[in-house]
């Protein structure tokens, strides 16, 4: 009986036990698709990708081996089951291979095969999203995203906060923070009768995870939320993964060493855990991306009010400094290109900016004071821009009735401050944009599997 | 300068070093809601529960506190932060409590607040689904439902299976597995506009799921699904949350072994993280529980073939078993108790139901050698019917194709047959019933944070 092995299984071992641990294995059995075939002379070189491990293994066998016609004959993308006993390679690439005893094809390869040998583009990629996972680069995102996802429920999960399930169906549009989907039943008046109102998909899990936060202090929310609009950037999506999570007595400052702790923890996961991937961003994707990821890790995050932003925006006009749009004001928002030269010139690297003027952000956020800002942070990362997005929440009942205005069915948030309500703050992770940021990938359509953009529904 | 402390701090230092652990902290500031508060002659009673722990702690305050009336005054609700030291209580209930030194009133409740002290019903709980989380039950059942969730990740993830996040909007209604819902823009053609094709709700990411597995061996997703059914049942919902696990190079066997594991785990960790809540189900929700959760971490899940289950059950109808549908033949479609009869009666506990008629199961269920069945597999369980269900699937592309009929715009699900295919399989575990089994709770609504039917979308 032979030993069912996987590559990652196989590495793991080799990392504890060096070469001698795999030697001392008995004959193993391996599943996987075939990568490339290079038949030559007495011996062939087949590398085997299973899945588990970002690394493929190399399979050899030889001239005398009586399958061997069949084996050289092994298309890409063919699904093989290989014996052998694995041995210490003579090659620079990895440290040990299968010398293989037999093959058994599993499941062939049709010829019309859409991913061929030759380097695909993202772009046509996109067009094949069903097989792009086999590609190298998307093994190295998926599997990023999977380690990123579960580092982010482990840190919030280990701190005691509840991760809650929001509902996706809403029937109150509360933020305002953009165009929504309506859902609607198939043969039936499409927009009331189902629910007796009207139902959208949600925007934001943050409302109803207010309501979650007065009961239970920390939680989370981690699900999808949609925008209706027709965006077509490479940041946008119309569907998108959030992190949400909500802290009851909590302040400005709390939020701010939440969102710190929560970044540094996640991207450190998934340095530790996925060194390969890393390195291959780091080398085709993205250069200097470990390096960034490592700046981000062992420095403080700056912090700066928007008072002061305008300031230093407004010393770098006149100091001749380009923008595309070089009218700086207080009470402008702040574009894209600004906050870029604000944490990558002026901070020179992570930048809480916080305090904005009250008429630019969301009717949900605290007041300071000062009567004019409110108390809102944004993370502004080089090379991106906002990654985070967090206030605290206004906690006084009659000032948060003036700013709701007249938002129908609400009542109930209004209510969250009139019953034990507390200070209470929280934030927003666009989960898509933060695995970019990690990855170095620059479209969000690299990073989701099957990602909806208008007119773009293929699966 | 005090210590800020939460409930679960105090009970985790409690539980490591005993009460001598909590009387060498110094004075201590808690933050929190009043549950209960009860003053009388010189001495009151306060119950604070602060939301990290499923236990509140009692606060002692005394007549000759010079706050002591205001104290007596804080009503059932409010949020307060409380300062003292920590001693041992001489009440059965709970072996510390707070010596209060001051009390500081943070939030108050208005007169009109729904929750009172008096018992209230799940009925008029879920009309207030935004408080409800205060409650007693529902303080366990959200956190049950976390740990749960967080338990299913970690299963998975400890054994190198990939989180995919499946679209939510999908074009295609591949599964026919119920109604859809649709997604429209508003204020243009609802069903068309936006994506250049209609959209819906997916209720299931199985297929997409199967474009991953074939990539990377062993995937799972864990997100929302949606059914557009007026069902009023206490176990059916519009929204719900599903994991769906995919393992290429699978057969039927493999599959029953990961749902066997993946179930103990995740029950195994709910009732090591959360013995309190487990209590509470016991002895108010579901007596009994216990002794059921334990039995199915520690027996073997029986296996019986859907045939013989239809022999066993006409064999109870001749020996004068009343089924409400006692009309029992090769072919049928089995009801939920004709499933618990066979794993309460016959298995006396869970049980793997196999190999049904491949006219009652999906197109994509893997064909038998015997042309009849397909191996498909349902878990029954007593006290509930099915609780997964899973299949190996067909990956004999001319077969499929005969089986898919005209299903438009799936070529790509046929093509993953045709380009390496491999023996797969997989299965779903409907996440809210699942809570509902391990909580012992009774309906849907009472498991889901804002539960969506027909006609309700409150909030």
């Amino acid at each position: 009986m032979s030993e069912i092995v996987t590559v990652n299984s196989l590495i793991k071992l080799y990392r504890e036990k060096g070469i001698d641990g795999l030697k001392n294995l008995d004959e193993v059995e391996i599943y996987g698709w075939v990568r490339t075939n290079r038949p030559s002379g007495q011996l062939a070189f087949l590398e085997l990708h299973d899945g588990t491990h970002f690394l493929s293994l190399q399979l050899v066998y030889k001239k005398d081996n009586s399958q061997f016609e069949m084996m050289s004959h092994l298309k890409m993308g063919a699904s093989i089951k290989a014996t052998g006993h694995l041995v210490s390679s003579p090659s620079a690439k990895q440290p040990f291979e299968l010398q293989v005893k037999s093959v058994e094809l599993i499941g062939d390869v049709a010829e019309d095969y859409p991913l061929q040998k030759k380097r695909a583009s993202f772009e046509f990629l996109r067009e094949q999203a069903y097989l792009r996972p086999r590609a190298n680069t998307f093994q190295a995102v998926y599997r990023v995203r999977s380690v990123l996802a579960f580092a982010i429920h482990s840190f919030f999960q280990e701190r005691g906060f509840v991760y809650v399930h929001t509902p996706i169906i809403t029937g109150n549009d509360a933020e305002g923070a953009g165009q929504l989907f309506q859902v609607a039943t198939e043969g039936e008046h499409p927009f009331t009768d189902f629910f007796g109102k009207e139902a959208h998909l949600t925007v934001s899990g943050q409302l109803h995870g207010e309501a979650f936060a007065l009961a239970f202090k920390d939680i989370y929310t981690f699900g999808p939320t949609f925008r209706a609009e027709h965006s077509n950037t490479p940041r946008h999506a119309s569907e998108f993964w959030m992190i949400e999570p909500e802290m009851a007595f909590c302040d400005l400052k709390g939020d701010m060493n939440i969102i710190e702790s929560c970044l540094k923890y996640a991207i450190q996961k998934v340095m530790d855990s996925c060194p390969d991937e890393i390195a291959f961003f780091n080398q085709f994707i993205a250069p200097g991306l470990k390096e960034k990821l490592e700046h981000v890790l062992h420095s403080a995050f700056a912090h700066m009010t928007y008072t002061a932003a305008i300031e230093h925006l407004e010393k770098a006009v006149k100091d001749g400094h380009k923008f595309d749009n070089s009218h700086i004001y207080w009470g402008m928002d702040l574009q894209s290109e600004h906050e870029r030269y604000l944490c990558e010139n002026i901070a020179k690297g992570p930048l809480f900016l916080t305090d904005y003027p009250k008429e630019i952000k969301a009717f949900y956020m605290k007041e300071n004071p000062d009567g004019k800002t409110v108390a809102a942070v944004d993370l502004l990362v080089p090379g991106e821009g906002e990654l985070v997005g967090g206030s605290q929440r206004e906690d006084d009942p009659e000032k948060l009735k003036i700013k709701m205005g007249n938002l129908k069915d609400m009542d109930w948030y209004y209510n969250l401050r009139r019953y034990g309500g507390c200070p209470h703050a929280g934030f927003g992770i666009g989960f898509d944009r933060l695995l970019m940021y990690v990855t170095g990938m620059q479209n969000i359509r690299d990073v989701q599997l099957f990602p909806r953009t208008s007119n773009a529904l293929k699966y």
